[in-house]
């Protein structure tokens, strides 16, 4: 059995290919398991050992034949708008597999850990900027409640059965490869010359490299116990969709000035920003700021599509 | 169509049956789901007009072919016993049927409404006795959690689909028929001759007859909204184990003296109490007593078991 062994779920996904990666180039083995169709020199690229596509339910995980002793449960909707289009299927993608892989730890002899990715969508609009990990849960969105009953399931198999699990509830995660969201959506819409945006600009995020959250994620494990810890997985630092498309429009072959539908987005909360006090005792801060993290991205986009 | 058909699931369990009876016996229409076996007779005896029998999923309820305007969402488990022991199981019983009910309302056109019987274990271990309906949750068993998220479920598909639900947060609730929980533990240990019980015996509950139950469960159809109104469904008078297992004893034919383990049960709150105020300005008080309902619980006992 290698000594470190971890399944990540959801390890097709843009969350899951980069943290399977850095685990891999911390000298982990590496399983994969979720849909996604991509080639095995391509997931071999992205440093699996090996990758079971399908559902992650009791079955798969059965299934897997090398023994492991930490999840990195990345599997799961990561979409506010998907969640409002078709909340069962946000359910079951989120809340669904959560329970599937808790039940198969419970089970496990020996048990692995569970580093579970949360989100700030559990606060949802929360009143105190920035929002430390005591603030009570107010989430605005059928993903931000499934995030929340994900973590509540965390909790209690790790109250009543002893399943050691952490938290990170992640900002907005961006980075080269990210095909939706606002950069994506800002980056086309500059190239096509129609910067209109929903919201009035005046929205804030805490950015946050997918490289960093992978770290963070990595290092997460150690601090996984049956108390459950959570921690923010942000930058600490808030800029407006006003700054970032400004931003971004400097950077294109084709800048133009964004204007605001000033409808406000479906179960998008005005602010986000995450108090990160607690990360930092954990000895994490990230190294991407979001200026340069957005100049790669946009040199990326271009490159994709010039 | 009939004006009143009402879709009944879990109407094989406890509280589904005498809820189908009461429904039918008011005039509806009653289609029950679920599983349970029962021969035909059996249920047109509880006033059912067509039973299906299996899970309750998107699927089934699709294939229902009667048209209803109400569902009342009786399935699920209802056992903090069997929730410890396996929670998953428990988690798909409450939250997966739950969940594929609201989804299956949403869909619907017209959509009907949603009566679903919460529980007091959302409550936990209530700082405040007798415990209003704004209390926090604060559950201490899988059970609890999955009936909080199932009324989480409730408020935000109302919040943000339109669907019209209501809550009805049931104490301890009993009856003839029961072949479960403290009553018929009661009275086949008296009969044993060996009446050893776990915990203290100063734990108290709130004893309601399946009858009360149902008839609030009927009435709170008329509160459905997409705000999701919550009602406690209970007596409003405590009764302590000793109390009850005292008034069991006397009218069995082989009294005893009962003795306590002091062992506290796992997930088991010491005292449950409702805040009554808001069911009865709904109209609503419970027509039987718990010594009136317990004597006629342990006459059926004595008929079934001599």
């Amino acid at each position: 059995m290698p000594d470190n062994a971890v399944l990540v779920t959801g390890a097709h996904g843009f969350i899951g290919r980069h943290v399977s990666r850095l685990f891999n180039k911390n000298g982990w083995t590496v399983i994969g398991m979720g849909h996604g169709d991509w080639s095995t020199s391509e997931w071999k690229r992205w440093g699996l050992a090996d990758w079971h596509p399908g559902d992650i339910d009791l079955d798969s995980l059965k299934q897997v034949r090398l023994p492991f002793r930490l999840i990195v449960h990345c599997a799961g909707s990561g979409s506010v708008g998907y969640s409002i289009q078709d909340p069962k299927g946000d359910f079951d993608r989120t809340v669904g597999t959560a329970v599937a892989v808790l039940e198969f730890i419970r089970n496990r002899s020996p048990r692995p850990s569970l580093v579970y990715p949360s989100s700030f969508a559990v606060y949802g609009e929360a009143s105190v900027l920035p929002t430390p990990e005591d603030q009570p849960f107010n989430p605005i969105s059928p993903y931000g409640f499934h995030k929340m009953f994900a973590e509540e399931l965390c909790r209690y198999y790790g109250a009543y059965y002893g399943v050691s699990t952490v938290l990170v509830r992640l900002t907005s995660v961006y980075g080269n490869g990210l095909r939706k969201q606002l950069l994506w959506d800002a980056c086309r819409k500059f190239q096509e010359g129609r910067p209109l945006f929903s919201g009035t600009g005046k929205e804030t995020r805490d950015w946050l490299h997918v490289e960093d959250a992978s770290e963070l994620l990595r290092l997460a494990h150690h601090h996984a116990s049956p108390q459950c810890p959570a921690v923010n997985g942000g930058s600490g630092v808030g800029a407006s969709v006003r700054e970032v498309l400004a931003e971004i429009s400097t950077r294109m072959s084709r800048p133009g000035a964004p204007s605001f539908s000033n409808e406000v987005s479906k179960g998008q909360p005005d602010h986000y920003l995450a108090d990160v006090r607690r990360v930092a005792s954990w000895g994490w801060s990230p190294k991407i700021d979001w200026k340069t993290g957005f100049g790669n991205y946009v040199e990326w986009f271009l490159k994709e599509k010039p």
